[in-house]
């Protein structure tokens, strides 16, 4: 990369003093206090792995445990559990330029995938095509090989190669993108990079050659403004636990555009939660209205209910604001890592230009991973790792303090600098 | 059907002081005081549609939420939660009569039997026949047909019907299954008159024919021993928040023998909890080993760690000595009704025979709804309900009292003949 425009900073800049300032400034500041922050000695850069519990969801779920099901036992499906898919998903909605009826909260981001892969190749029947690139998160790609196959002969996936690994220019997909393209299916934040497509454009390309479009919206909701139908985007899967703080594999949610919601399509996977009448118990499978039909079985109800207070919390916030934020965290960080990294060895895997990266910043270095390890075990630091040789540094623009990356930044550079990571193994125990 | 042979009660024994008796004879009554039960005189008989909370789920869930994900984030799927699905699952296990490798705890129910479907139709290939019967519950059967479909064109779902709504004879099954036979699958207690299966009899009966075999058994788990080795079935599916109290729709079960799964069995589902080496981040799919490959997105932690005390408890109280006191109390209940309820007109709408009767016992009248809304709104008793007559009366050995079952029936009673439902409306509302 060329890093000749990266500005630097004075060298006040760089101390403590001047992380404090930015956080009296910051109008969002009082958020962290909603959040449990037991160890403030902590450095989480991870929360856009799992974000934090928020105060009021321990309350709440103290609620819906102790009494919705503890007291009020099966009732408490008539009392809120059983339109929470819909009611939490209007409520994401407000969070992605969405309709209320647009998005619907159920099952995990890979199962979603799943259901709109094949709802959509079954949408554009004679087109055999489904483009992608290699930012896309694997699971993502998997689900893809594994509905391309169950769709099938001849079909094909395109995984369009990104040039640098950061980012894939717009040409790319261009061309990539044909008259036999079924779908065209993109992770909006790339959950390595950190790069941001532009919405628009690349919708727009898919339409004009016929295909729908999807976006994962896993790296970017909750993080930035969205605004699906205002890019026309056909079809959304993101995830709830990382920007929006709903907790530990919380459920994921889905979002059709309405027109092509009337169009008909179906999910593959025929649940009794997704039936017309469900409880009339007939023996013939007639789908629900409008996205009922994209749920399965039975919501995960505790999990489903966590996410309701965070995105609460979200709403009250407002992307645009976090937005702001996130910005001037990331390039606080990136001058940090001018100053202080760059001449360590350490390089930008990220995108330079803020208008095109989300709330998370990689760094690289050859040693990586020990770095990584050295952070979490001996410094109190938790950043996020991804192969070969990548920290990621996720700044939740809710709850992480510009004093916090200052402190992350300085430890990660003593880790560097006192070579503090050599007694870590350069290879990580494969998890099967 | 023919009540001729119905036991009937001694005056006494339809008097409270004989209910009183029977649990003081219960050498599991002391299970009782394991769950919250904030009102003792509301009569719960619906814990096979959602099990009561044990005391020790509710405290485990504080740990969970406060301190595991509130303290040490991202670090809980490192400490117990990224193995939960096969350490609960090898829990369950124990209540199946599987080895601890042979069930994994995954997604809905509805989810599950989609992956399992799927994958036993690729496991027989060029046999194109399902069979089910209509005692099956309705989203197994919407499931299966939706499978079918994406499976591929010839594929045929066989409903054997009921002859009486109540059971299904095996020469019933065995008529339907045959060479061109993938797959039977059947619900092992049917969700609505309670009627429970030969495991071992139709398991063979489909295996003679070269066929797969699929069991439900989200009305049997944990309300009585369950040997899926001994019957030698090939996969099964169940669900943990009926009589495994886990929570409102907590994650469901899947169970696939283990030599097949080293036939090498795959779910159409390709995500990334699925994949070898998961965290290589490699973009070409390859299933994980054993179960493994069986689980698709992240897991819904908070929902799932509810599983595992609730889990626990049951195998603490054995499931032979809970399907004593269960057999125990559906005979009672039935005793009382043929005193009781049977001259008012209520119908037994379950087997006689107690071998043939899972833990659950269903009542019919033609005023079946309004009855059940009035013992809801005023007789604080909570039944279930499934079209179009049937008052479901579900008995949690676990925690159900003799002394519940008296009082229930006695308020059941009373709105019969004091005739209390004559308030409620003949149609219950659409839910869509």
């Amino acid at each position: 990369m060329n890093h000749s425009h990266t500005p630097t900073l004075p060298h006040r800049r760089t101390n403590l003093n001047y992380a404090l300032e930015l956080d009296q400034q910051d109008e969002l500041a009082h958020f962290r206090d909603e959040f449990v922050v037991e160890d403030p000695d902590l450095i989480y850069l991870d929360g856009n792995s799992l974000g934090r519990l928020p105060k009021r969801t321990a309350l709440r779920m103290r609620q819906v445990i102790e009494k919705e099901w503890g007291e009020r036992l099966i009732r408490g499906w008539g009392e809120g559990w059983f339109t929470a898919p819909q009611r939490i998903g209007a409520k994401i909605a407000q969070l992605v330029g969405a309709r209320a009826d647009e998005v619907i909260v159920a099952d995990s981001t890979s199962v979603n995938l799943f259901k709109l892969y094949l709802a959509a190749l079954q949408a554009r029947p004679g087109r055999r095509k489904v483009v992608t690139d290699d930012l896309n998160f694997p699971s993502d790609v998997y689900l893809l090989q594994g509905a391309i196959k169950l769709a099938g002969p001849n079909y094909q996936l395109q995984i369009t190669p990104s040039p640098d690994g950061l980012t894939v220019p717009p040409e790319a997909l261009r061309e990539a993108i044909d008259e036999n393209t079924a779908l065209v299916t993109l992770t909006h934040t790339a959950f390595k990079s950190g790069y941001v497509y532009d919405m628009g454009v690349v919708t727009e390309t898919a339409h004009r050659a016929g295909a729908l479009m999807l976006w994962d919206l896993c790296h970017s909701v909750g993080a930035m403004p969205l605004d699906l139908n205002a890019a026309n985007v056909d079809m959304a899967v993101g995830c709830t636990y990382k920007y929006l703080n709903g907790g530990p594999g919380a459920p994921a949610f889905l979002y059709v555009r309405r027109d092509l919601q009337a169009e008909g399509l179906l999910s593959p996977i025929w649940g009794w939660f997704g039936q017309k009448g469900q409880f009339e118990m007939k023996l013939d499978y007639e789908p629900g209205p409008g996205l009922k039909r994209f749920l399965a079985g039975t919501p995960t109800m505790l999990s489903l209910a966590a996410v309701e207070p965070a995105v609460d919390l979200l709403l009250e916030a407002g992307v645009e604001r976090l937005r702001a934020k996130s910005v001037r965290q990331t390039e606080y960080l990136i001058a940090l890592w001018a100053e202080l990294l760059a001449p360590l060895g350490v390089t930008l895997n990220s995108p330079r230009d803020p208008n095109m990266r989300g709330a998370h910043v990689s760094l690289g270095h050859p040693e990586g991973l020990r770095i990584d390890l050295a952070l979490i075990h001996d410094m109190r630091v938790i950043p996020d790792f991804r192969y070969p040789d990548n920290i990621r540094l996720g700044l939740a623009p809710l709850y992480t303090s510009f004093a916090e990356i200052h402190e992350g930044i300085m430890r990660l550079r003593r880790v560097i600098v006192e070579r503090l990571y050599e007694k870590y193994p350069t290879e990580r125990p494969e998890v099967t």
